[in-house]
């Protein structure tokens, strides 16, 4: 099978996987039965979040044995340094876990697909939505099958910035100036719960930009599709990165935007 | 007609209406074809709003002729000395206009009836979530006609809690340090862009707070739902109110929660 056929068949194989995560999470939530726990102290995870994470691996293994996972909930520091040039999958099975457990619409499966060290296409299927996005690389980026792009915006006084909080706050006070900033310069912020959904929204233009210091599982699919949509993919700051990560999955102080304003951002934001 | 059943008449209207409130939104954004502008130099309304407001005060009055009417498209400063011991309706068409008008699922139609000076009834519905909240005084809070309660919540600590920010930015700097202090203290912020849709988030248990200033059309539907779900509906603050409205429209630095940890909000809240 050559490379081409082989990533087409894995791109139909988690697009269909990604819908039935899905339903596991619908199911999950109207039976109300699942059990909450909390990982690294205080990131809340629950027995869905375990049971979508052990569903899509097991498979996706069953058809690429070989493919390597980097997933949210099989996630063992120190053992996450992949070969990237080889098929990787970078998931989170539930991307707005609070949101999940407590109602919220705004939950996501996130599946990336990684070769030759880059995202090939990344898949954010929004169940309680009805929304599909995705993108694969350099073939543009599709809500629900239809092409999206990023909305124009000349300045980020008309723009709408979202932006996310760690779990841990012992570095709270660090983010209160960029926030702060934020609020003070742009059209409005949103708090959504879910940084796939928001990497998603700037690709449909319904945010202008997004920032945020996250995990590679929680950006890796969302930040194809809006650099496929059209959106400045970067990050602020100092930028300190892990340099086991490939540039497609350095998740630290990302900064997603129109491009007209990742200039403006890059220059409030520290 | 005597007084319960001219309201239960009026409810059922109201009810009805709002749904077809709901059907002229999701038309108006699947056509694209509405007019934006700015009222007031920065805040936005669409021909939508304006639609939807016309419809909903036709209808009522079609049936309710002596009915007065607050809302948010019709309202001139100066004419709002109304007599609340009167039927009045105070309405806001769309509850989260940007979010309207860029695609977001979280958009309201917001009806609340006022008589004996007080809101007898509030009914919130969100055409694209496919959600109607309601509640009548004393009689309980609903979703899509399932009673609804707030969550329990034994510290800010645990608790998710939404705001919202003025279109005006001249006020911003002095709302800063309330988010930073609910940023800090509280388990996560949200921030979704429509007051109403947060207020029905804390009666059913998705949110554990909530605290803006708003209008009276913003909120009069949504804080009889979460008072009727088991909130604590009150102020922070100063508390400095418009003196010609109601206690239930007092829109001013308002403060919904679970009651055990409104003292505590009160608290950290200037």
């Amino acid at each position: 099978m050559n490379y081409q056929k082989a990533n087409s068949e894995r791109f139909k194989l988690a697009y269909k996987l990604a819908q039935t995560a899905g339903e596991l999470i619908i199911a999950g939530r109207k039976n109300n039965s699942f059990e909450q726990s909390y990982k690294n102290h205080n990131e809340l995870v629950t027995s869905i979040d375990q049971q979508v994470d052990d569903f899509l691996i097991s498979e996706l293994k069953s058809h690429f044995t070989e493919d390597q996972f980097l997933t949210e909930e099989s996630y063992i520091p120190g053992q996450d340094e992949f070969d990237y040039t080889s098929p990787t999958w970078v998931i989170d099975p539930i991307d707005g876990t609070v949101n999940f457990a407590l109602g919220h619409p705004q939950v996501a499966v996130s599946i990336a697909y990684v070769e030759k060290n880059e995202v090939q296409f990344g898949i954010v299927h929004c169940p309680f939505l009805n929304e599909t996005f995705y993108a694969i690389k350099d073939e543009g980026a599709f809500l629900n099958q239809v092409p999206i792009k990023v909305s124009e915006c000349d300045d980020l006084s008309n723009a709408l910035v979202a932006t996310g909080l760690p779990y841990d706050k012992s570095t709270i006070q660090n983010l209160l100036p960029n926030i702060n900033t934020i609020i003070t310069h742009a059209r409005d912020i949103r708090r959504n719960g879910s940084a796939a959904i928001d990497l998603c929204w700037v690709a449909c233009g319904r945010l202008q930009a997004y920032f945020e210091t996250v995990q590679p599982w929680d950006m890796a699919a969302g930040t194809l599709i809006a650099k496929e949509a059209g959106a400045y993919t970067g990050h602020y700051g100092d930028q300190i990165q892990d340099s086991d990560l490939i540039p497609d999955l350095m998740s630290k102080q990302l900064l997603i935007s129109v491009p007209t304003i990742h200039p403006q951002l890059q220059e409030l934001l520290k």
